[in-house]
Protein backbone atom coordinates (compact mmCIF):
# COMPACT_ATOMS: atom_id res chain seq x y z
CA UNK A 1 0.00 0.00 0.00
CA UNK A 2 2.45 2.68 0.82
CA UNK A 3 6.04 1.38 -1.43
CA UNK A 4 8.07 3.42 0.93
CA UNK A 5 6.98 2.38 4.30
CA UNK A 6 10.16 0.71 6.19
CA UNK A 7 8.15 -2.19 8.86
CA UNK A 8 11.48 -1.71 11.09
CA UNK A 9 11.65 1.92 11.26
CA UNK A 10 7.32 2.24 11.93
CA UNK A 11 7.40 -0.60 14.48
CA UNK A 12 9.99 1.90 16.93
CA UNK A 13 8.39 5.11 16.11
CA UNK A 14 5.06 3.30 17.07
CA UNK A 15 6.81 1.84 19.97
CA UNK A 16 7.81 5.17 21.20
CA UNK A 17 4.62 6.57 20.89
CA UNK A 18 2.87 3.69 23.11
CA UNK A 19 5.49 4.04 25.76
CA UNK A 20 4.48 8.28 25.73
CA UNK A 21 2.28 9.62 28.08
CA UNK A 22 0.46 12.29 25.61
CA UNK A 23 0.69 9.77 22.39
CA UNK A 24 -0.91 6.79 24.23
CA UNK A 25 -3.85 9.72 25.36
CA UNK A 26 -3.92 11.44 22.29
CA UNK A 27 -4.27 7.51 19.89
CA UNK A 28 -1.84 8.25 17.17
CA UNK A 29 -1.55 5.43 15.26
CA UNK A 30 1.33 5.72 12.45
CA UNK A 31 0.50 3.84 8.95
CA UNK A 32 3.74 4.12 7.24
CA UNK A 33 7.29 5.62 7.65
CA UNK A 34 9.96 5.57 5.58
CA UNK A 35 11.79 7.33 2.50
CA UNK A 36 11.60 10.68 4.97
CA UNK A 37 7.71 10.45 4.55
CA UNK A 38 5.24 9.47 6.81
CA UNK A 39 1.15 9.19 7.72
CA UNK A 40 -0.49 9.00 11.12
CA UNK A 41 -4.24 8.78 11.53
CA UNK A 42 -5.64 9.66 15.35
CA UNK A 43 -9.31 8.82 15.96
CA UNK A 44 -10.93 11.79 16.98
CA UNK A 45 -13.25 11.69 19.82
CA UNK A 46 -14.64 14.29 22.44
CA UNK A 47 -11.69 14.54 23.99
CA UNK A 48 -10.21 16.48 21.40
CA UNK A 49 -12.69 19.07 20.82
CA UNK A 50 -13.05 22.68 21.95
CA UNK A 51 -16.38 24.81 22.43
CA UNK A 52 -17.62 24.39 19.08
CA UNK A 53 -17.67 20.93 18.42
CA UNK A 54 -14.65 21.22 16.22
CA UNK A 55 -11.26 19.55 16.50
CA UNK A 56 -9.16 21.92 18.95
CA UNK A 57 -6.25 23.54 17.15
CA UNK A 58 -3.67 22.34 19.68
CA UNK A 59 -4.39 18.80 18.46
CA UNK A 60 -4.07 19.53 14.99
CA UNK A 61 -0.73 21.17 15.67
CA UNK A 62 0.12 18.48 18.26
CA UNK A 63 -0.57 15.91 15.40
CA UNK A 64 1.51 18.27 12.45
CA UNK A 65 4.17 18.51 14.78
CA UNK A 66 4.59 14.70 15.62
CA UNK A 67 4.42 13.70 11.82
CA UNK A 68 7.08 16.31 11.29
CA UNK A 69 9.43 14.94 13.89
CA UNK A 70 8.69 11.25 12.53
CA UNK A 71 9.21 12.33 9.13
CA UNK A 72 12.52 13.78 10.25
CA UNK A 73 13.43 10.47 12.27
CA UNK A 74 12.38 8.68 8.61
CA UNK A 75 14.73 10.79 6.74
CA UNK A 76 17.57 10.67 8.76
CA UNK A 77 17.28 7.44 10.75
CA UNK A 78 18.63 9.22 14.03
CA UNK A 79 16.60 11.07 17.12
CA UNK A 80 15.46 14.07 16.44
CA UNK A 81 13.67 17.02 18.37
CA UNK A 82 11.37 19.73 16.61
CA UNK A 83 13.29 22.54 16.36
CA UNK A 84 10.65 25.00 15.53
CA UNK A 85 6.66 25.07 13.31
CA UNK A 86 4.31 27.50 12.06
CA UNK A 87 0.83 26.10 11.32
CA UNK A 88 -1.62 27.46 9.24
CA UNK A 89 -5.02 26.84 9.68
CA UNK A 90 -7.41 26.23 6.59
CA UNK A 91 -10.91 24.65 7.90
CA UNK A 92 -12.39 23.98 10.83
CA UNK A 93 -11.90 19.69 11.32
CA UNK A 94 -15.42 18.04 11.77
CA UNK A 95 -15.05 14.28 11.29
CA UNK A 96 -14.05 10.51 12.64
CA UNK A 97 -10.17 10.76 11.52
CA UNK A 98 -7.20 12.93 11.20
CA UNK A 99 -4.64 12.01 9.30
CA UNK A 100 -1.72 13.80 9.24
CA UNK A 101 0.95 13.42 5.84
CA UNK A 102 4.69 14.72 6.17
CA UNK A 103 7.38 14.53 3.91
CA UNK A 104 11.08 16.05 4.40
CA UNK A 105 11.70 18.46 1.73
CA UNK A 106 15.52 18.80 2.59
CA UNK A 107 17.83 17.09 4.97
CA UNK A 108 21.13 18.13 6.27
CA UNK A 109 23.42 16.78 8.60
CA UNK A 110 21.99 18.36 11.35
CA UNK A 111 18.39 20.02 10.17
CA UNK A 112 15.44 18.80 8.16
CA UNK A 113 12.94 20.85 6.64
CA UNK A 114 9.50 18.96 6.56
CA UNK A 115 6.21 19.88 5.55
CA UNK A 116 2.85 18.24 6.39
CA UNK A 117 -0.79 18.23 5.37
CA UNK A 118 -3.53 17.37 7.95
CA UNK A 119 -6.79 16.09 6.45
CA UNK A 120 -9.95 15.27 8.03
CA UNK A 121 -12.05 12.29 7.19
CA UNK A 122 -15.76 11.33 7.36
CA UNK A 123 -17.77 8.34 6.40
CA UNK A 124 -20.04 10.26 4.04
CA UNK A 125 -17.78 13.12 2.94
CA UNK A 126 -14.97 13.69 0.66
CA UNK A 127 -11.36 14.15 2.66
CA UNK A 128 -10.85 17.90 3.35
CA UNK A 129 -7.03 19.70 4.32
CA UNK A 130 -7.76 21.16 7.54
CA UNK A 131 -4.10 22.54 8.35
CA UNK A 132 -0.43 22.59 6.55
CA UNK A 133 2.68 22.59 8.42
CA UNK A 134 6.35 23.72 7.81
CA UNK A 135 9.20 22.83 10.42
CA UNK A 136 12.76 22.24 11.22
CA UNK A 137 13.38 19.13 12.47
CA UNK A 138 17.12 18.66 14.93
CA UNK A 139 18.87 15.58 13.90
CA UNK A 140 20.74 14.87 17.11
CA UNK A 141 23.87 13.05 17.01
CA UNK A 142 24.21 9.45 17.06
CA UNK A 143 25.40 8.46 20.31
CA UNK A 144 28.41 6.24 19.79
CA UNK A 145 28.57 3.45 21.99
CA UNK A 146 30.58 3.36 24.93
CA UNK A 147 33.97 2.10 25.43
CA UNK A 148 33.31 -0.38 28.41
CA UNK B 1 -1.57 41.30 41.30
CA UNK B 2 -2.62 41.54 37.60
CA UNK B 3 -3.99 45.71 37.30
CA UNK B 4 -4.37 44.65 33.38
CA UNK B 5 -7.21 41.58 34.59
CA UNK B 6 -10.34 42.02 33.40
CA UNK B 7 -12.32 39.61 35.71
CA UNK B 8 -15.87 39.17 33.80
CA UNK B 9 -13.41 38.55 30.25
CA UNK B 10 -11.19 36.03 32.11
CA UNK B 11 -14.73 34.44 33.80
CA UNK B 12 -15.70 34.12 29.76
CA UNK B 13 -12.92 32.68 28.75
CA UNK B 14 -12.29 29.63 31.79
CA UNK B 15 -15.98 28.95 31.16
CA UNK B 16 -15.46 28.31 27.50
CA UNK B 17 -12.56 26.65 28.33
CA UNK B 18 -14.21 24.37 30.74
CA UNK B 19 -16.65 23.30 28.27
CA UNK B 20 -14.37 22.20 26.04
CA UNK B 21 -13.40 18.72 25.48
CA UNK B 22 -9.61 19.22 25.43
CA UNK B 23 -8.97 22.38 27.40
CA UNK B 24 -10.93 20.23 30.22
CA UNK B 25 -8.53 17.40 30.13
CA UNK B 26 -5.70 19.51 28.99
CA UNK B 27 -5.74 21.47 32.97
CA UNK B 28 -5.30 24.23 31.56
CA UNK B 29 -6.84 28.04 33.78
CA UNK B 30 -6.26 31.45 32.98
CA UNK B 31 -4.96 33.69 35.84
CA UNK B 32 -5.59 36.96 34.34
CA UNK B 33 -7.17 38.36 30.80
CA UNK B 34 -7.31 41.83 30.06
CA UNK B 35 -5.40 44.76 27.69
CA UNK B 36 -4.60 42.23 24.90
CA UNK B 37 -2.98 40.08 27.51
CA UNK B 38 -3.15 36.99 29.43
CA UNK B 39 -1.59 34.35 31.61
CA UNK B 40 -2.47 30.97 31.58
CA UNK B 41 -1.07 27.90 34.23
CA UNK B 42 -0.96 24.19 33.69
CA UNK B 43 -0.15 21.50 36.20
CA UNK B 44 2.30 18.39 34.38
CA UNK B 45 1.14 15.26 34.66
CA UNK B 46 2.51 11.93 33.44
CA UNK B 47 -0.12 12.18 30.06
CA UNK B 48 1.30 15.72 29.00
CA UNK B 49 4.72 13.62 28.78
CA UNK B 50 6.94 12.22 25.71
CA UNK B 51 9.17 9.28 26.38
CA UNK B 52 12.11 10.75 27.43
CA UNK B 53 9.31 12.43 30.36
CA UNK B 54 9.35 16.14 28.93
CA UNK B 55 6.31 18.01 28.35
CA UNK B 56 5.32 16.61 24.63
CA UNK B 57 5.97 19.70 22.09
CA UNK B 58 2.34 19.11 21.01
CA UNK B 59 0.85 20.42 24.39
CA UNK B 60 3.43 22.89 24.76
CA UNK B 61 2.35 24.28 21.35
CA UNK B 62 -1.28 23.73 22.23
CA UNK B 63 -1.01 25.99 24.99
CA UNK B 64 0.98 28.48 23.45
CA UNK B 65 -1.57 28.38 20.96
CA UNK B 66 -4.12 28.93 23.64
CA UNK B 67 -2.38 31.85 24.79
CA UNK B 68 -2.32 33.59 21.62
CA UNK B 69 -6.26 33.35 21.01
CA UNK B 70 -6.91 34.26 24.16
CA UNK B 71 -4.87 37.44 24.33
CA UNK B 72 -6.48 38.26 20.57
CA UNK B 73 -9.55 37.91 22.31
CA UNK B 74 -8.46 40.22 25.70
CA UNK B 75 -7.26 42.82 22.55
CA UNK B 76 -10.67 42.82 20.35
CA UNK B 77 -13.48 41.64 23.14
CA UNK B 78 -14.26 39.52 20.21
CA UNK B 79 -14.67 35.77 19.16
CA UNK B 80 -11.72 34.81 17.50
CA UNK B 81 -9.58 31.85 16.09
CA UNK B 82 -6.19 31.23 15.10
CA UNK B 83 -4.97 32.05 11.51
CA UNK B 84 -1.17 30.63 11.96
CA UNK B 85 1.11 30.57 14.55
CA UNK B 86 5.19 29.82 14.62
CA UNK B 87 6.56 28.42 17.95
CA UNK B 88 10.33 28.23 19.10
CA UNK B 89 10.99 25.10 21.06
CA UNK B 90 14.26 26.68 23.10
CA UNK B 91 14.34 23.79 25.77
CA UNK B 92 13.10 20.45 27.31
CA UNK B 93 10.36 20.89 29.73
CA UNK B 94 10.85 19.26 33.17
CA UNK B 95 9.00 20.33 36.26
CA UNK B 96 5.05 20.94 37.97
CA UNK B 97 3.96 23.56 35.93
CA UNK B 98 3.71 24.91 31.90
CA UNK B 99 3.05 28.82 32.20
CA UNK B 100 2.51 30.91 28.73
CA UNK B 101 2.37 34.80 28.80
CA UNK B 102 0.62 36.51 25.90
CA UNK B 103 0.85 39.97 24.81
CA UNK B 104 -1.01 41.71 21.94
CA UNK B 105 1.50 43.31 19.97
CA UNK B 106 -1.40 44.30 17.06
CA UNK B 107 -4.40 44.71 16.70
CA UNK B 108 -6.42 45.03 13.54
CA UNK B 109 -9.90 45.17 12.76
CA UNK B 110 -9.92 41.54 11.54
CA UNK B 111 -6.29 40.30 12.35
CA UNK B 112 -4.48 40.56 15.50
CA UNK B 113 -0.62 39.90 16.37
CA UNK B 114 0.28 38.48 19.29
CA UNK B 115 3.47 36.47 21.00
CA UNK B 116 3.67 33.96 23.94
CA UNK B 117 6.81 32.69 25.97
CA UNK B 118 5.70 29.17 27.80
CA UNK B 119 7.41 28.38 31.17
CA UNK B 120 7.82 25.66 33.03
CA UNK B 121 8.34 25.56 36.58
CA UNK B 122 9.38 23.18 39.37
CA UNK B 123 9.91 23.52 43.49
CA UNK B 124 13.06 24.15 43.84
CA UNK B 125 14.35 25.57 40.71
CA UNK B 126 14.16 29.30 38.33
CA UNK B 127 11.35 29.02 36.13
CA UNK B 128 12.67 28.42 32.33
CA UNK B 129 11.87 29.63 29.05
CA UNK B 130 10.72 26.92 27.16
CA UNK B 131 9.33 27.79 24.03
CA UNK B 132 7.98 31.34 21.92
CA UNK B 133 5.54 31.66 19.74
CA UNK B 134 4.36 34.46 17.88
CA UNK B 135 1.03 33.98 16.09
CA UNK B 136 -1.62 35.57 13.60
CA UNK B 137 -5.07 35.47 15.46
CA UNK B 138 -8.43 36.16 12.98
CA UNK B 139 -11.14 38.50 14.84
CA UNK B 140 -14.49 37.14 13.82
CA UNK B 141 -17.12 39.66 12.40
CA UNK B 142 -19.48 40.33 15.49
CA UNK B 143 -22.70 38.70 15.28
CA UNK B 144 -25.37 41.22 14.84
CA UNK B 145 -28.76 40.61 16.26
CA UNK B 146 -31.25 39.21 14.34
CA UNK B 147 -34.60 41.29 13.50
CA UNK B 148 -37.47 38.80 14.70
CA UNK C 1 3.20 26.94 -22.18
CA UNK C 2 1.29 27.88 -18.86
CA UNK C 3 -2.21 26.55 -19.20
CA UNK C 4 -3.12 28.02 -16.33
CA UNK C 5 -1.84 31.98 -17.29
CA UNK C 6 -4.15 34.79 -17.46
CA UNK C 7 -2.53 37.66 -19.72
CA UNK C 8 -4.85 39.97 -18.58
CA UNK C 9 -3.61 39.32 -14.72
CA UNK C 10 -0.15 39.00 -15.37
CA UNK C 11 0.05 42.31 -17.72
CA UNK C 12 -1.63 44.20 -14.63
CA UNK C 13 1.17 42.21 -12.24
CA UNK C 14 4.03 43.08 -14.11
CA UNK C 15 2.80 46.47 -14.75
CA UNK C 16 2.61 47.63 -11.01
CA UNK C 17 5.82 45.76 -10.48
CA UNK C 18 7.40 48.29 -13.21
CA UNK C 19 6.24 50.73 -11.40
CA UNK C 20 7.67 50.00 -8.11
CA UNK C 21 10.70 50.97 -7.03
CA UNK C 22 12.10 48.09 -5.48
CA UNK C 23 10.96 45.69 -7.87
CA UNK C 24 12.28 47.56 -11.03
CA UNK C 25 15.47 47.46 -8.89
CA UNK C 26 15.10 43.64 -8.08
CA UNK C 27 14.30 42.74 -11.73
CA UNK C 28 11.44 40.75 -11.07
CA UNK C 29 9.30 39.13 -13.58
CA UNK C 30 6.40 37.27 -13.92
CA UNK C 31 5.90 34.81 -16.56
CA UNK C 32 2.43 33.58 -15.40
CA UNK C 33 -0.39 34.72 -12.95
CA UNK C 34 -3.31 32.75 -12.49
CA UNK C 35 -5.83 30.01 -11.06
CA UNK C 36 -4.13 31.23 -7.42
CA UNK C 37 -0.73 30.10 -8.90
CA UNK C 38 2.04 32.35 -9.92
CA UNK C 39 5.81 31.83 -11.76
CA UNK C 40 8.29 35.00 -11.32
CA UNK C 41 12.07 34.82 -12.49
CA UNK C 42 14.79 37.69 -11.42
CA UNK C 43 18.28 37.06 -13.25
CA UNK C 44 21.18 36.98 -10.29
CA UNK C 45 23.75 39.95 -10.41
CA UNK C 46 26.32 40.99 -8.52
CA UNK C 47 23.91 43.62 -6.22
CA UNK C 48 22.01 40.57 -5.22
CA UNK C 49 24.80 38.62 -3.83
CA UNK C 50 26.40 38.79 0.15
CA UNK C 51 29.97 38.51 0.49
CA UNK C 52 30.25 34.39 0.06
CA UNK C 53 29.07 35.09 -2.84
CA UNK C 54 25.59 33.41 -2.93
CA UNK C 55 22.04 35.19 -3.35
CA UNK C 56 21.33 37.00 -0.67
CA UNK C 57 18.79 35.47 1.69
CA UNK C 58 16.87 38.77 2.06
CA UNK C 59 16.71 38.52 -1.73
CA UNK C 60 15.29 35.23 -1.76
CA UNK C 61 12.83 36.39 1.10
CA UNK C 62 11.48 39.24 -1.17
CA UNK C 63 10.98 36.78 -3.82
CA UNK C 64 9.77 34.55 -1.92
CA UNK C 65 7.28 37.20 -0.09
CA UNK C 66 6.45 38.60 -3.80
CA UNK C 67 5.46 35.50 -5.20
CA UNK C 68 3.13 34.62 -2.53
CA UNK C 69 1.57 37.92 -2.73
CA UNK C 70 0.99 37.67 -6.52
CA UNK C 71 -0.42 34.23 -6.02
CA UNK C 72 -2.88 35.62 -3.42
CA UNK C 73 -3.78 38.49 -5.75
CA UNK C 74 -3.87 35.51 -8.67
CA UNK C 75 -6.71 33.72 -6.14
CA UNK C 76 -8.80 36.63 -5.08
CA UNK C 77 -8.69 38.83 -8.25
CA UNK C 78 -8.60 41.51 -5.52
CA UNK C 79 -5.78 43.69 -3.76
CA UNK C 80 -3.54 41.93 -1.20
CA UNK C 81 -0.82 42.76 1.29
CA UNK C 82 1.07 39.69 3.18
CA UNK C 83 0.15 39.22 6.28
CA UNK C 84 3.24 37.20 7.54
CA UNK C 85 5.60 34.88 5.99
CA UNK C 86 7.63 31.86 7.26
CA UNK C 87 10.72 30.93 4.91
CA UNK C 88 13.33 27.94 5.17
CA UNK C 89 16.58 28.14 3.78
CA UNK C 90 17.74 24.94 2.22
CA UNK C 91 20.73 25.55 0.32
CA UNK C 92 22.77 28.28 -0.63
CA UNK C 93 22.15 30.00 -4.34
CA UNK C 94 24.77 30.22 -7.18
CA UNK C 95 23.55 30.67 -10.71
CA UNK C 96 22.10 32.76 -13.41
CA UNK C 97 18.45 33.02 -12.65
CA UNK C 98 15.60 32.45 -9.79
CA UNK C 99 12.62 31.24 -10.08
CA UNK C 100 9.46 31.26 -7.76
CA UNK C 101 6.85 29.11 -8.10
CA UNK C 102 3.64 30.14 -5.54
CA UNK C 103 0.55 28.20 -5.32
CA UNK C 104 -2.75 29.40 -3.27
CA UNK C 105 -3.89 26.34 -1.03
CA UNK C 106 -6.81 28.00 0.30
CA UNK C 107 -8.07 31.18 0.01
CA UNK C 108 -10.97 32.66 1.98
CA UNK C 109 -12.99 35.71 2.12
CA UNK C 110 -10.48 37.82 3.60
CA UNK C 111 -7.24 35.51 3.79
CA UNK C 112 -5.00 33.50 1.20
CA UNK C 113 -2.86 30.39 2.54
CA UNK C 114 0.22 30.11 -0.04
CA UNK C 115 2.98 28.26 -0.29
CA UNK C 116 6.07 28.87 -2.46
CA UNK C 117 9.43 27.27 -3.30
CA UNK C 118 12.32 29.48 -5.37
CA UNK C 119 14.54 27.41 -7.40
CA UNK C 120 17.66 28.59 -8.70
CA UNK C 121 19.03 27.49 -12.17
CA UNK C 122 22.47 27.92 -13.75
CA UNK C 123 23.37 26.99 -17.41
CA UNK C 124 25.08 23.86 -16.58
CA UNK C 125 23.55 22.25 -13.92
CA UNK C 126 19.68 20.99 -12.76
CA UNK C 127 18.03 23.52 -11.01
CA UNK C 128 18.34 23.43 -6.93
CA UNK C 129 15.63 23.99 -5.04
CA UNK C 130 17.00 27.00 -2.61
CA UNK C 131 14.00 28.08 -0.57
CA UNK C 132 10.24 27.24 0.26
CA UNK C 133 7.96 29.15 2.50
CA UNK C 134 4.34 29.53 3.41
CA UNK C 135 2.50 32.81 3.50
CA UNK C 136 -0.76 34.41 4.99
CA UNK C 137 -1.71 36.71 2.66
CA UNK C 138 -4.95 39.21 3.60
CA UNK C 139 -7.24 40.28 1.08
CA UNK C 140 -7.95 43.91 0.45
CA UNK C 141 -11.88 44.63 0.86
CA UNK C 142 -13.28 45.36 -2.49
CA UNK C 143 -13.64 49.20 -3.39
CA UNK C 144 -16.99 50.23 -4.07
CA UNK C 145 -17.15 52.87 -6.99
CA UNK C 146 -18.35 56.29 -5.11
CA UNK C 147 -21.97 57.42 -5.96
CA UNK C 148 -21.19 61.14 -7.15
CA UNK D 1 24.67 54.95 23.83
CA UNK D 2 24.94 50.86 23.82
CA UNK D 3 26.20 49.64 26.92
CA UNK D 4 26.01 46.28 25.31
CA UNK D 5 28.19 47.45 22.10
CA UNK D 6 31.50 45.42 21.56
CA UNK D 7 33.66 47.78 18.41
CA UNK D 8 35.34 44.86 17.04
CA UNK D 9 32.56 43.08 16.87
CA UNK D 10 30.21 45.76 15.13
CA UNK D 11 33.48 46.74 13.00
CA UNK D 12 33.10 43.19 11.28
CA UNK D 13 29.68 42.94 10.46
CA UNK D 14 29.52 45.94 9.16
CA UNK D 15 33.03 45.58 7.23
CA UNK D 16 31.17 42.59 5.60
CA UNK D 17 28.51 43.94 4.81
CA UNK D 18 30.04 46.45 2.58
CA UNK D 19 31.91 44.48 1.04
CA UNK D 20 28.56 42.66 -0.26
CA UNK D 21 26.85 43.25 -3.03
CA UNK D 22 23.01 43.50 -1.83
CA UNK D 23 24.18 45.33 1.59
CA UNK D 24 25.79 47.81 0.26
CA UNK D 25 23.10 48.43 -2.14
CA UNK D 26 20.86 48.21 0.76
CA UNK D 27 22.65 50.94 2.52
CA UNK D 28 22.26 49.27 6.16
CA UNK D 29 24.62 50.66 8.77
CA UNK D 30 24.98 48.49 12.13
CA UNK D 31 24.55 51.15 15.31
CA UNK D 32 25.79 48.87 18.05
CA UNK D 33 26.41 44.83 18.38
CA UNK D 34 26.70 42.60 21.34
CA UNK D 35 25.51 40.40 24.22
CA UNK D 36 23.46 38.53 21.47
CA UNK D 37 21.74 42.11 20.49
CA UNK D 38 21.71 44.53 17.49
CA UNK D 39 20.46 47.50 16.04
CA UNK D 40 20.96 48.40 12.34
CA UNK D 41 19.25 51.42 10.31
CA UNK D 42 18.86 52.15 6.69
CA UNK D 43 18.15 54.80 5.14
CA UNK D 44 14.25 54.93 2.73
CA UNK D 45 14.87 55.97 -0.73
CA UNK D 46 13.08 55.63 -3.51
CA UNK D 47 14.44 52.15 -4.77
CA UNK D 48 12.75 50.77 -1.58
CA UNK D 49 9.83 51.48 -2.21
CA UNK D 50 6.92 49.70 -3.94
CA UNK D 51 3.61 51.00 -6.02
CA UNK D 52 1.67 52.19 -3.12
CA UNK D 53 4.74 54.55 -1.93
CA UNK D 54 5.40 52.29 1.07
CA UNK D 55 8.65 50.25 1.99
CA UNK D 56 8.32 46.84 -0.11
CA UNK D 57 7.75 43.99 2.70
CA UNK D 58 10.90 42.71 0.58
CA UNK D 59 12.94 45.22 2.34
CA UNK D 60 11.33 45.04 5.83
CA UNK D 61 12.06 41.15 5.28
CA UNK D 62 15.50 41.27 4.45
CA UNK D 63 16.23 44.18 7.17
CA UNK D 64 14.61 41.65 9.71
CA UNK D 65 16.53 38.39 8.37
CA UNK D 66 19.66 40.17 8.28
CA UNK D 67 19.44 41.63 12.15
CA UNK D 68 18.77 37.97 13.18
CA UNK D 69 21.66 36.84 11.82
CA UNK D 70 23.97 39.33 12.99
CA UNK D 71 22.52 39.07 16.53
CA UNK D 72 22.97 35.61 16.69
CA UNK D 73 27.03 36.19 15.44
CA UNK D 74 26.65 38.68 18.18
CA UNK D 75 25.36 35.94 20.60
CA UNK D 76 27.93 32.97 19.19
CA UNK D 77 31.10 35.15 17.88
CA UNK D 78 31.01 32.48 15.00
CA UNK D 79 29.58 32.82 11.40
CA UNK D 80 26.12 32.52 11.29
CA UNK D 81 23.34 31.50 8.15
CA UNK D 82 19.53 32.10 8.44
CA UNK D 83 18.04 28.55 8.93
CA UNK D 84 14.19 30.21 8.87
CA UNK D 85 12.07 32.77 9.78
CA UNK D 86 9.00 34.40 10.38
CA UNK D 87 7.78 37.59 9.60
CA UNK D 88 4.44 39.77 10.46
CA UNK D 89 4.14 42.96 8.91
CA UNK D 90 2.26 45.63 11.18
CA UNK D 91 1.89 48.72 9.93
CA UNK D 92 2.64 50.42 6.24
CA UNK D 93 6.10 52.10 6.24
CA UNK D 94 6.15 55.58 5.39
CA UNK D 95 9.04 57.66 6.72
CA UNK D 96 12.57 58.51 6.63
CA UNK D 97 14.32 55.16 7.89
CA UNK D 98 14.05 52.16 9.12
CA UNK D 99 15.66 50.72 12.64
CA UNK D 100 15.82 47.18 13.39
CA UNK D 101 16.45 45.79 16.72
CA UNK D 102 17.17 41.94 17.22
CA UNK D 103 17.88 40.48 20.28
CA UNK D 104 18.52 36.57 20.85
CA UNK D 105 16.20 34.82 23.29
CA UNK D 106 18.22 31.50 23.52
CA UNK D 107 21.64 30.64 21.60
CA UNK D 108 22.85 26.75 21.67
CA UNK D 109 25.79 24.97 20.16
CA UNK D 110 24.12 24.71 16.95
CA UNK D 111 21.04 26.95 16.97
CA UNK D 112 20.36 30.57 18.11
CA UNK D 113 16.61 31.74 18.46
CA UNK D 114 16.06 35.10 17.70
CA UNK D 115 13.71 38.21 17.67
CA UNK D 116 13.49 41.30 16.17
CA UNK D 117 11.32 44.12 15.13
CA UNK D 118 11.43 46.45 12.54
CA UNK D 119 10.57 50.38 13.05
CA UNK D 120 9.76 52.82 10.68
CA UNK D 121 11.15 56.73 11.83
CA UNK D 122 10.08 60.13 9.95
CA UNK D 123 11.50 63.29 11.35
CA UNK D 124 8.03 64.64 12.29
CA UNK D 125 6.43 61.36 13.96
CA UNK D 126 7.14 58.85 16.89
CA UNK D 127 8.49 55.62 15.38
CA UNK D 128 6.33 53.07 14.25
CA UNK D 129 6.95 49.30 15.39
CA UNK D 130 6.09 48.19 11.43
CA UNK D 131 6.82 44.09 11.44
CA UNK D 132 8.24 41.69 14.24
CA UNK D 133 9.95 38.44 13.03
CA UNK D 134 11.14 35.52 15.02
CA UNK D 135 14.49 33.37 13.42
CA UNK D 136 15.92 30.38 13.60
CA UNK D 137 19.50 30.95 13.17
CA UNK D 138 22.39 28.28 12.38
CA UNK D 139 25.82 28.54 14.06
CA UNK D 140 28.88 27.47 11.77
CA UNK D 141 31.32 25.04 13.46
CA UNK D 142 34.26 26.89 13.80
CA UNK D 143 36.91 26.40 11.30
CA UNK D 144 39.97 24.86 12.71
CA UNK D 145 43.58 26.27 11.64
CA UNK D 146 44.94 24.19 8.76
CA UNK D 147 48.16 22.54 9.52
CA UNK D 148 50.44 23.27 6.88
Amino acid sequence: MYDWNNPALLARLNGNSAADGFNKWFGVQGLAAGDGKVEIIVPIRAELRQHHGYVHGGCIGALADMACAWAGAAASGQDVVTSNFTLHFLSPAVGDKLRAKARTIRSGRSLATVEAEVWCEAADKDPKLVATALASIAILPERRPRIS
